[in-house]
């Protein structure tokens, strides 16, 4: 059916299946027969115990999750992770953490206030354009994890490679590229993403964490919100969890299962970003900001080199339908997030869209 | 339109207004010709923009909240602010609680962790059936807040008037009676509620806080999320927040207006309660658990004096079609809460119901 939406290619939060979409539609009134919206139900109903489980389950199936690692549904974004992982991972008082754009960053200064934090590698000297070298990092001995940003959405780079963290536990926020390639949980101690770029709507981070991570004897003054070990002991419902964000992540990630799961993901996502990168380096107007080898999947930003005329392509782009191109002001320029679910034909629009745009202001 | 929907009672999340439903079912696959659903639009659009706008603009109508007011949307439920609320307003390190159910009690558990928790009065003695009297409270000198649950969801008891705070800030959760009354704000220097018991869906909470208590020199160990400060200085979305609830919120602050606003929800309220507290006065099977003059509106807690009779009623009611009337564990029997959102036609049914119970089992 058509429902005349746009192509939508926002940073998050962002395009989602409209399969999905439309099945949320159906059950607002009366979900399945139980009488209530998904908004309205008790988190302690049957009801809705079977939709946080499969839910959980299906994410499990997806990632071929270990046994030995949970899985958690918290609020409060990656903003309070940052702050929630030294809280509960610092043991020593000292991580490692490398810097590769503004998300870790912002990561890199909430976790100074609980203890030291030692920044391995860096690649501000060239404005986040690649992933530094972190084949043999300096990391402390007592170091109690090594922290990785693995997609920055708003520099567009990400891991083509893990770091050797040399036995250290890994921590990486997979936000922005979370589910949109097959992952191989085992090598990390905690990964953690926001929902609200590659999955569903915004409001909850899910947190995958190796079980010998969760601790008790944390700082007292820790609020019992932030402890990890509050929400695994308690199926993620200590309290009244974001419901709404975990049935809707739900349904995407049966989604995921029904199209071929992560492996057949990666391939439609190769295949489209690929679409938008031949323009680039095709395009005489148009050049990514990104080191080939480090380019995102998800975020693609791309700049004019003239910011007159950046303002002019995103302000064409918008009235043509194709919405939230513009750049974050820290890259500049614009910037393509073709996440899982924008289609391949929404970026092959946009590349002609752009293509015609360059032979005509060129 | 008929569709099916079920009597429910829970005690949050809980039921929603019908049209307010159809509204947000018609707007899934596109908000008003965006081109997308509210789940996918960027918090940073002038289309989200507008939503969160008017959703403050509308309950600042409704509750007529003071300029030196700011309203904030803030993720994490009561269970961060218990926590939020002594880092941010301890000054003195010293605050005074009323104990007067199981959510001021765990209020009072976390609030241990920051300072010095006074706790002024308290019903515990007779399980929390009453308010005790507030009149003249035994306040520290240097108390930087005297904090109350306005109404206990679990144990069904409401404030018929304010305590004495002696010139002290009050602080009031009020969670479960939000928006179920007029409320004069300028009695209070914060009031914060969970929305997903009278309001909309799970997964944030609204607080209503006077500009003056909001300060930025507070521990530098508190996590940036957890402070006033940064929701307030950014309009609720220093990251990105629960956009969807603010969204659905937003739309029962409209709707709420449309109807007449608090006064009219009030006198409402009133008709229904009533028709419950005079079932359970009549009744010979029945007692309703809270001395007359603390009964709360939206929870109402009653028992037959039998456990396994208690089992029997909550079986029947549920296979009729009334839903999630089981009492906590901590009073037991049964709990009807009838929020805003219950129809009357609902309590009136339900009565009807448990009176054909007693006279076919008395």
């Amino acid at each position: 059916m058509n429902y005349d939406r746009s192509y939508n290619f926002s940073a998050g939060p962002a395009t989602m299946p409209e399969p999905v979409l439309e099945e949320i539609r159906d059950e607002v009134m009366n979900y399945r027969g139980s009488g209530m919206s998904v908004m309205e139900m008790s988190h302690r109903s049957p009801v809705y115990q079977q939709i946080i489980d499969e839910a959980e389950q299906d994410l499990r199936d997806l990632m071929h999750i270990p046994d030995n690692y949970k899985v958690l549904f918290i609020q409060g974004g990656a903003t309070l992770q940052f702050a929630m992982i030294p809280m509960n991972l610092m043991k020593n008082g000292v991580a490692c953490y490398v810097e590769t754009g503004a998300w870790s960053k912002k990561a890199i200064s909430e976790a100074k206030k609980y203890g030291e934090v030692h920044v391995a590698a860096s690649s501000k000297d060239r404005n986040f354009c690649y992933i530094p070298d972190c084949d043999d990092l300096d990391i402390p001995e007592n170091a109690d994890y090594v922290y990785i940003c693995e997609n920055e959405t708003i520099h567009g780079v990400t891991w083509p490679k893990l770091p050797d963290t040399k036995g250290r536990v890994l921590v990486s926020d997979q936000s922005s590229m979370f589910l949109s390639k097959p992952c191989n949980v085992s090598d990390y101690g905690l990964i953690y993403a926001g929902v609200q770029k590659n999955v569903g709507p915004a409001g909850m981070v899910v947190v995958i964490i190796r079980e010998d991570l969760i601790r008790e004897d944390l700082d007292p003054r820790t609020p019992v919100y932030m402890s990890y070990k509050t929400h695994a002991d308690n199926g993620s419902m200590y309290n009244t969890p974001n419901c709404w964000a975990i049935y809707c992540c739900g349904k995407v990630f049966k989604y995921l299962k029904s199209i071929g799961g992560l492996e057949e993901m990666e391939k439609r996502n190769i295949a489209k970003a690929q679409v938008m990168y031949d323009f680039l380096d095709s395009s005489k107007m148009f050049t990514g900001t990104v080191d080939k080898e480090f380019r995102s999947l998800m975020n693609i930003p791309f700049v004019t080199g003239d910011k007159e005329l950046d303002a002019k392509v995103v302000a064409a782009t918008k009235a043509a339908g194709y919405d939230n191109l513009k750049g974050h002001k820290s890259v500049g320029g614009l910037r393509a997030s073709v996440y899982n679910a924008m289609p391949k034909e929404g970026v092959e629009a946009l590349v002609e869209f752009l293509k015609k745009f360059e032979e005509e202001n060129g």
